[in-house]
């Protein structure tokens, strides 16, 4: 498989800078991106050529964090903060998933609009429930993204309902889990998904530190995102300095990625940098829940691997498109709210983060540089302009203005095309 | 023209209170809402029944700050601060509606989309240009939305491209404006712009002032949106206690709405509801341009005058239902940032402000209570959904996910089908 893609191509090349080249040619192969031409080689003339001149080519976007069983009431009391939204909105749904038919049919929804949607690779939460879970990953397969996604691990502080009763029961569901998944998946990946400490027991937690190491599987969880989640954890781990390292003592950060962060403090930081652990920002979530805004621009400058998410259904929305600009705009109100002048992120930093920053997670994903994985977004204008505009601009228009302005005409993941 | 609406009504009674009635009859004459039915009364079994079973009924949105010259480049350059932001990407491109060609072309788009938009009520800035202006009330006459339009004032502190040369020449150019038209309207009205006191001479401002009690003719500005801008009326305006002084000496607070009021304190707040003068919010420009968030939870409780704006193009979105949620979003970082714990507006708050509150500055309009006038739209859902769902809780999933689940289906404006 080797083709070019004609079109006006936008790319992270790192978080400061977006490259834009109008009217440019990428160079896939296997799945790949080889280079990126101004002008036609003479050597490619025989090669097939995707003509999407005059459209925007966007690598796909990439999110690190989203719970599929929460899809179906997504939007809906959003006025509750996190543990009364946890209580009386999440795990009364999250409880119907051990109907395996309830959970295809809500599941078929979700991978339909994830499909839709900008997004080409993300890590998804799934339920307890080991039967839900590989229904939602036969679909993500089926799908043609590129996924992670985890049965949840809970073993305490869950209501009877929705619960494991043991650490050795949530450890064998998650043996037996990852046992039938079918060994010809290629596109859908497992994770071990813990939901966050203050539902896991110390003993669960190693286990899954011993299964992480043993198999070498990733891994999610949420961190800091709420302060009274951390004031319980601090209670629930007596002897740990932040609440970072009540997943550290067991090994948890190694290949990981910690959604939220939001009051993550300098040596929580530097914890989660030594480990190499992706950071999820998820801002649309941490506002409507009222947990706060992350001081993400300084992550960034203290070299931190960040990377986005929407959080369905702490965020209502499923495109990162609306991830990135509520990234913006979230740093520019703790700006300007904290007097930090110094905290709000550019489109360019928020664009990395979406794209070749969170990809990163993946491998090679995120950006057009040679050797990156070949996932790219066509998009079109619905109605031409009036004015002039650079491409730069449009981009920023296309992610400000979503399906306004603006519709999706192909989607590629890996070279392949699945939309 | 007498019918009844039948489906699932949802309106605002109070900052309060959302009335949901499922299944459910309004009953429109002569343009208003006469009553609510929970069934059929006897009595109107001869009337013609608008089949909206199973389906969202509720008031048009109302807009009360949004700019029509700024609508083509909405989505650009959206790091830049308010006073750079004007100067480098509003003043050069509202300096092409002198070309009214450009200006209808560009209008029209904005008309099309503000009429498939949620909203039903809008009042509207143009720019200095009397025949760029007059093109846009055409265009809004014959769409059958009910607005208010601007011939901008601005004669100081411009760019020598977009200025009237003094407050005579700018008088001048609004008195021909207002006679230039056409008597028949009857949906599109004018109201006196003044683009904000940085931009206006005194004698301009006093010029204003008697035109508006000469003539009967509301006003429309901008006040307290920033810090820089604040800062500046100051020095501009000696002898002013306050910004809303500098506007207040001319009389020009009495049917007036001042957009965003970010930074207005208790002495300004206090005049402007002694004045009944319309607070008009728009969390998502304020939030764009980095000027900060209203207290509005704050103004609320004071008894101010509230309504929502989308500030195209400070605000990227067109939708009045993104700008309500945006206010939610807004007031819950403001709450959780600053640790007021008291600013956090709910979902009945906003839906008001959009609705009943800000369709004051209209009239009765705004609900579905007797006399209001019959502005309504009725949306349904595009895909039936897994789970069961309260009327209030579809009433959320919409305004949080829009087009995403739900599609407009009618809309109508004083009784009147427009869409």
């Amino acid at each position: 498989m080797e083709y070019l893609v004609h079109g006006d191509l936008c790319y992270s090349t790192g978080p400061e800078h977006i490259e834009t080249k109008e009217n440019a040619y990428l160079h896939v192969k296997d799945g790949k991106c080889l280079a990126v031409y101004e002008s036609l080689p003479s050597n490619c003339s025989a090669l097939e050529i995707k003509d999407y001149r005059g459209k925007l080519v966007l690598p796909g976007m990439v999110d690190l964090h989203l719970h599929a069983p929460q899809y179906a009431y997504r939007g809906t009391k959003m006025d509750l903060p996190l543990l009364d939204w946890l209580n009386i909105n999440t795990f009364p749904e999250e409880a119907k998933y051990r109907d395996t038919d309830y959970a295809r049919a809500a599941y078929r929804n979700f991978v339909e609009d994830l499909k839709e949607s900008p997004t080409t690779r993300a890590v998804i939460f799934g339920t307890l429930h080991k039967d839900a879970t590989l229904c939602l990953m036969e679909l993500l397969e089926e799908s043609g993204l590129e996924t992670m996604v985890g049965k949840v691990n809970m073993d305490r502080n869950s209501p009877e309902y929705l619960t494991e009763h043991s650490a050795e029961e949530s450890l064998k569901n998650t043996r037996e889990w990852l046992e039938e998944i079918p060994k010809n998946y290629r596109h859908c990946r497992p994770i071990l998904t813990p939901r966050f400490t203050p539902t896991c027991s110390d003993e669960l937690l190693l286990g899954l530190g011993k299964m992480m190491e043993e198999k070498g599987l990733p891994l999610q969880s949420h961190l800091s995102e709420n302060k009274a989640e951390i004031a319980w954890v601090s209670e629930l781990c007596p002897g740990t300095r932040n609440y970072g390292e009540s997943y550290d003592r067991y090994g948890l950060l190694n290949h990981t990625v910690m959604a939220h962060c939001v009051h993550t403090g300098e040596e929580e930081l530097d914890l989660l940098i030594e480990r190499g652990c992706f950071i999820c920002h998820c801002p649309q979530s941490n506002t409507n829940l009222q947990s706060g805004v992350s001081p993400v621009k300084h992550f960034l400058k203290k070299g931190a691997k960040l990377s986005l998410g929407t959080d369905v259904a702490g965020g209502a929305n499923l495109s990162m498109f609306r991830a990135l600009t509520d990234a913006i705009r979230a740093s520019k109100l703790r700006n300007c709210l904290l007097e930090e002048h110094d905290s709000a992120l550019n489109l360019e930093e928020a664009f990395y983060m979406a794209t070749l920053s969170g990809g990163a997670f993946f491998g090679e994903v995120g950006s057009f540089m040679p050797d990156y994985e070949a996932d790219f977004l066509v998009f079109s204008r619905k109605r031409q302009s009036v004015r002039e505009e650079s491409l730069l601009e449009r981009l920023e228009m296309l992610l400000y203005t979503e399906k306004e302005l603006f519709e999706m005409e192909a989607k590629y993941v890996q070279g392949r095309k699945i939309l």
